[in-house]
């Protein structure tokens, strides 16, 4: 790194209308789309987790906050889920919004609600469009709340936005979210290139900066480098940089039951499966039942 | 950190005339000339440490590599030295002319040669205006080396720059060159806001950001923070950013060794003083004797 | 303007996905949108003389190239013509799917084909989704065409475009064709408030800039300002910049011909009425009969 | 120009300590002392005009207020004027200072006093370098003035500069400024390449734009291109943007007057000449007397 050169947060683009977009220039949206696959891709493991854990709790309505291009929210409505997918990212929708209106006679995409949404405004976004409704379940998953980075070093942001999700759910409700095993990632420097999500089929190499302010981890950069060029020498040259801010799994744990007000049940899993089969995770899932 | 901010490797500023400089602004020239004080407060520790060395190996000619306004070159000037000062930063140069024409009845001040150069091209650059000419001493203090980043990411620059060092040195010449302590610095998260070479009479903050990739750090960044409104409330808010490579005192000293091809005698200071009497100490200085 | 200002061609924002895209900050879309006021507001005018034509000449199939946010396009709708919009900008055309899920039961939302495309490719943009397919007219107004501005200085590019026009008509197709009275404003140093197009309620002040290089006017740029406050205090500050190449009528006129290989009937209206009727015309509206 | 660009006022570069300074980069420094010249070749038509007038009048103190590189300053040394030069720019100074450096052991260099200061606070940045002192002449040429842009659209910063110059002069005291004949830059779209200041021996080409804001001229940009190939094939590329504001004569005219209180004689000359002699000049200078 030179010394008149800039270490950005994420690959250039610009945000949303109000609202931070890291995938803002569109580039982002496309090669995470070839990034994450073709929704019947959706690894076995996860799809038997999610639909497994929301038809034992008898959850109908899902609220998908991080719905991005839309794969799980289509692989929910495949599995007869009604679904609500909001994303703050116009450029991801854009994907979502076509796949609906391609399948749109079939009866569940027609009702399939998609909308721009902000975490930060949840409760009053959703009110907008759908008033007087809470969700059987919230998911946010896929690492996508770590994109919330702290801008004010004090998480203020992240705990209005969890309060948020807890308040759209029904009493007895489902909260899914995951964020990556940022400890491991930071004692390490390195990021997992495989992903317990999805069946990317391309060699994916994950460079991680660490960004350590007063001692104390304050962002991640992954530089995500796609190499499809040995199926089409003519393929887009598919690099980009998202940031997380490195959730650890004691802080967040303890973030997460303040938000439910220290009164709803918390489950840990490691990769979709008990906290103690797992000796060095890649994901952290989170689910929390609201009293 | 939001996710749509960069993280400025330096304050804003633009480089000199085809070289990198931190200073180029302006702005961090001024704050760095309050933050190091008047050239009468350099600390007699550093003093008596550098000029008793020079005069004991019977040093007479010394090359500043790195003068900045010229307060060290001065010290040496007024101690009997003659000094040729160089710098790549002409907004910090501009200090030391204004200096030099202010004394220029004097004959030491007369004498002294002020000159812009690039450590990268130094043998080169100075044989330009004093061809054929080696010296006595080279100095590179104030943890001024550690500004050099490291853009290729192979310290390639760095080595190139200590052997033009080398090179403008006589035979059984002297190189005199320093860093922070960063291993220390970079376990602890802080930085020590007291220099072991000027009295600044302000309290200093420094904010320590450290960039870790792929495991390894590669730039620390040193936000300053001078409060001088005490003295006066129109004080100009003094904050800068400066960005360092973070040199490890293992690694440092082999490449040094390399520089001079081995044959060099290497002694190693803590705050000018033996290694084993300072237990953590702020800076390392470098003692080099060509052969 | 100071000197260490820029003028910058359009309020900030970044393109599309390869495509310059003057809307692309969001902003200007949602200001665009109360500067050209609700659909049904379209003036009557522009109404009957587009439709008129249009019925004259037995047209059914349109290609609206540059739709927007879709107004345009809902007119002919609603008046029973079968059209296809494409617009670069997706900023704008989120408006435009919006407003068609919105009406999908009726049966010719269902049928209204809405794409990204480019003009600079767009012979091959629609093979992709309509394969074959040619169409009885192409409109491209609300002076559209001259948001292309002219990056190499022998429009080449514009060039290129209206031929692309010219290839998706059928034999006996129109192209309606728009542009400001840029020789007015240019002799004039003025942009008139009023539209032909649309009731915009809100007073609109566009403040006027022309860029003249070796002689010839290259740019113009028009900085809206709508006071929507008088309605709502707390109403967003809608000022924009948009930038245009200010085509003269002659270069233009010619330009189009050559476009159409100087077969084409070609008829020039000022403001929907004949050239001689109107003394100083806002816009000149071209309309070319493909042989 | 595309879409997405931005007009620069001028080349890339960084103003000055707090001031505007368009040579920032160092680089316009550079070319600029390439383009006019050596010291011996400013053209004996303005030696003769600028020396003849000075001495007239009786004139041995000259305070060059955009004194560049100095080589005007230089040129009336040489003549036996004590000369006083400042100038914003700290890039333009150290070619001044360095020079002056070289003489120093000529007693009119070593009395030279050169200064950063800024016309906005001239008397003052005078008083605290020079206490007390007023001059018998003030020049300001080689279109100087025109650097000063209008921020405010009201060319409240000009009036205040020229009420500056004013007052530093002594009762009887002569001002000398000039600007280009941008009438006629502005009506024929070009800038003469010749300069009557300088014999630049290079070929020259001036790209001419205006930017005309609701009618009014209010900038012009010329883009220099300096052909120094011929002589060197190695030649650095030598282009650079400078803007002005384009001062019409009557308007500039009116301004001077009232900058001395409608009081001073004034005299303008057309490219060193009476008025009347030159058809088309590309200069006006301008010479007032303060009573």
């Amino acid at each position: 790194m030179s010394s008149d050169k800039v270490f950005h947060s994420r690959s250039q683009g610009i945000p949303s209308e109000g609202v931070k977009d890291q995938y803002a220039d569109g580039k982002a949206a496309r090669v995470w789309k070839k990034y994450i696959g073709d929704s019947n891709q959706r690894t076995k493991n996860y799809r038997d987790f999610l639909t497994g854990l929301l038809r034992k709790h008898g959850c109908k309505t899902v609220l998908d906050v991080a719905c991005g291009t839309g794969i799980d929210s289509m692989m929910l409505l495949d599995d007869g889920f009604k679904v609500v997918s909001v994303d703050a990212s116009d450029k991801m929708l854009k994907h979502a919004l076509k796949a609906r209106w391609e399948r749109r006679r079939e009866q569940r995409y027609d009702e399939w609600v998609i909308e721009e949404a902000n975490w930060q405004t949840l409760p009053q976004d959703i009110e907008q469009f759908m008033p007087g409704v809470q969700f059987d379940a919230v998911i946010c998953l896929g690492n996508s709340f770590a994109h919330l980075l702290d801008e004010y070093e004090d998480q203020r942001t992240q705990k209005m936005c969890l309060r948020n999700f807890a308040q759209v759910l029904k009493p007895g409700g489902l909260l899914f979210i995951d964020h990556r095993n940022y400890d491991s990632m930071i004692n390490r420097g390195a990021t997992p290139g495989h992903s317990i999500y999805y069946n990317c089929k391309y060699p994916v190499d994950i460079k991680t900066s660490v960004l350590v302010v007063r001692g104390k981890p304050e962002l991640v950069a992954l530089d995500y480098c796609i190499d499809a060029t040995d199926e089409d020498p003519n393929a887009e040259r598919s690099e980009f940089r998202l940031c997380y801010y490195p959730h650890g799994l004691d802080a967040f744990t303890r973030m997460l039951d303040a938000a439910f007000d220290g009164r709803a049940q918390h489950n840990i899993y490691a990769d979709f499966q008990p906290l103690d089969k797992v000796p060095e995770p890649a994901y952290y899932i989170h689910v929390m039942q609201k009293k």
